[in-house]
């Protein structure tokens, strides 16, 4: 590729992501890669703001490069942001690296930035040779297709428009077209990894083949045709598979039948979090009731099935009946006080036995009650669930109707408790009714 | 790993392999890795038989090798097969490399061994590094996932047990076991390119990630992985879009609706012989009756559909009639001499008008005929196929039935000749049955 096809091809990169349609964010530090960037957009007709990020690590470096930014933005009519980070303090607040640091306040305030501003894509000046640096670091670190793919050009956020030119290339059409920038020094120095690669791995590459680079930008191209492919396919298995919502029902023994069983397992669940493949293949075989969790889903070993399940973050556990009707997910109550029994009721219990007011809640270890037509024996609620053979999910669903001494008044929907049913001299009724 | 470690994990890898099931040929140079595998094999109870080249282009190492080779399996009763090659001469034969030409040979003579001495699998002494080697120059040529995924421990043929060690453990292995090999001094030089990256790169990537080498195996098998699962969905694509069977007819809009369209065209046509994916985008849109092949198969754009077709090795395009019946493909014909026209004929010439022996034969460029109910006047076959609206692939399953001079009796199935026709006066007839 020669140098005047960068701004060429840079033109149809900005028309293939039909440019005029978006409000673009740019990532300026002022280095090479950045500036050319910057004037590459500055010539198009796009519309985009500028963010410099200061991270007060190289002393007037940095003061001296937030400045050029800046200048050039005023000279040039371009809306500027600018901040200062304070990395140490940030690196306080968890495990992070200064690298991870950066990274992370970086891009939190880009969002902010964009928000404020209304701006939909960020752009950075990433570059062929970075994407080859992930690669072998991704390589060495035992990847999947999706460490090889490396950054996409668009990924929905940030839009990437010199991903396909090489470092050499840019710094050629830098000279060429006398721009103007910052070195920054401690890209020499600051990670161990990348610069080993970048100055013993990739001219040795280059060497073993001349058109290395644009045969490395075809392979990643190739990957990424791969990574769809396979998409489509997980999601033809998921859709065969993957029964109903919430829970999502899936045959354990249809998905044993997948192989590779690991790489399936991978693909099929690491959306709802799990991402330990062993973990997964270790569980389809456990028993009945066991379960794993990830951050927002269980999934829970139920004989043939494994049942997926969203876990709510507002699970209430105990609920206080203040109406004479209560919804709790998909259980509908309605305690209606009556002198007469309602034949229509769910259950009937004595109103006079009742210390209001009442409440709903789940069941603890160590609750007991006394079951109906038991002769005024004391069971565990536990003990109940068994013997009726309630999955793990149903036990977990189940509720009991309480009273104010938290005595259990009826399991809902099983089993009523002998201390209030109704009796011949019972006068007045508390009609219960599941709608 | 540690050394104890290859024997158990050889042991393993051969057990995976239902080693009691096989009779193995081992490819044995000399070198430490072949002895080795040779080493490995001798200690185990699996059945197998020694293969050794000598290429002759390394003078007296070569013969040393051989007999170095040689005296081992006769000191260990170990079966043992040797062949020298003149490389130079086969180089002659076609272009050629050197390496090119002494993997034809070895190959070659290897499946001749086999098959001679009913040995099943090919056994070889690659090992990781060779992988990582091949890995890197795929990648440098822009390959696909295919070309990274690299050798294969077992690919149905040729078994590779010691593909997942390195050589730096393998040759600490041979020194612990005070094994004796012969160094082939050529290894330092004869390939540019992987020279470069065994002394180059590997040691790099190795700082990198003090784990690489497991890492790097890890990476490949989820790359297998992938492999298998796009060639699960490629398979259902091919279920769904590919109908019927010679010819194959695949709806050109389905077609074009996969996405990525360009990887998809590759996965299902390449087992076809067509290669080119950018000429099999163009052909996509190209007009009816285009057509493309490839060594084994025809492609043929007609109208909504492309058809597959097999090219059959053999097809005639000129057949003698000695017999009063013929088969040719799925055309039979049988010709009955009669003095009564028989009213099942398919059609019914005058015997008289003959020129015997008859032929039946493709048509030709300039071949013309005079029609049956066109008052005498002469037509080009081609013209009149054009007229009934033949398709391409029609067109070329027309036969023409001619007598002695050629001159067309019947466009078989189509039409008559004038020429030949029975008239009242007709006393003897050729009823031609098309069965």
């Amino acid at each position: 590729m020669t140098h005047p096809s960068i701004k060429e091809r840079f033109r149809e990169i900005l028309l293939q992501h039909n440019f005029p349609q978006h409000y673009y964010l740019l990532a300026i530090s002022g280095g090479v890669d950045s500036m050319i960037l910057l004037n590459l957009f500055r010539e198009s007709s796009a519309k985009f703001q500028v963010a410099h990020c200061n991270f007060q690590l190289r002393g007037d470096d940095a003061i001296r490069d937030e400045e050029f930014v800046r200048d050039y933005c005023a000279k040039h009519t371009i809306p500027f942001h600018s901040v200062k980070f304070d990395v140490e303090a940030y690196q306080k607040t968890g495990n992070y690296s200064v690298e991870m640091a950066c990274r992370n306040l970086r891009y939190d305030w880009f969002k902010d930035v964009q928000k404020v501003n209304n701006l939909d894509y960020l752009v950075t000046a990433h570059h062929l040779d970075d994407n080859l640096e992930t690669f072998i670091i991704n390589l060495s670190r035992g990847t999947g297709l999706k460490g090889l793919v490396g950054m996409q050009i668009d990924n929905g956020k940030i839009f990437r428009p010199l991903l396909e030119f090489t470092k050499s290339q840019l710094i050629a059409y830098a000279q060429e077209n006398n721009l103007d920038w910052k070195e920054d020094y401690t890209n020499e120095t600051d990670d161990y990894t990348r610069n080993k690669i970048r100055h013993h791995i990739s001219p040795i590459l280059k060497e073993i083949h001349p058109q290395f680079n644009a045969n490395f930008l075809q392979t990643l191209e190739f990957l990424n045709d791969n990574q769809q492919i396979i998409a489509q396919q997980i999601q033809l298995v998921k859709t065969s598979l993957f029964k109903g919502e919430n829970p999502i029902r899936i045959n354990v023994d249809e998905l044993k039948k997948l192989n590779p069983l690991a790489s399936y397992l991978h693909y099929l669940f690491e959306s709802y979090g799990f991402l330990s493949t062993k973990e997964l293949i270790k569980f389809l075989d456990s028993n009945t009731g066991s379960e794993i969790k990830s951050d927002t889903y269980r999934l829970i070993k139920d004989r043939e099935n494994l049942l997926l399940i969203i876990i709510e973050k507002s699970t209430e556990n105990e609920i206080q009946i203040l109406d004479d009707f209560i919804e709790i997910n998909s259980l509908n109550l309605k305690f209606v006080k009556s002198k007469n029994p309602n034949e229509y009721a769910t259950e009937i219990v004595d109103f006079t036995t009742i210390l209001f007011p009442l409440k709903l809640r789940k069941v603890r270890e160590g609750d007991f009650f006394y079951p109906i037509g038991m002769n005024g024996k004391k069971k565990l609620v536990n003990k109940f669930m068994k013997d009726l053979k309630l999955s793990k999910l149903e036990k977990e669903n189940v509720w009991l109707l309480c009273d104010q001494n938290d005595q259990i008044i009826w399991i809902v929907n099983h089993r009523l408790d002998e201390r209030f049913k109704t009796t011949q001299t019972s006068k007045n009724f508390l009609n219960i009714t599941l709608c």
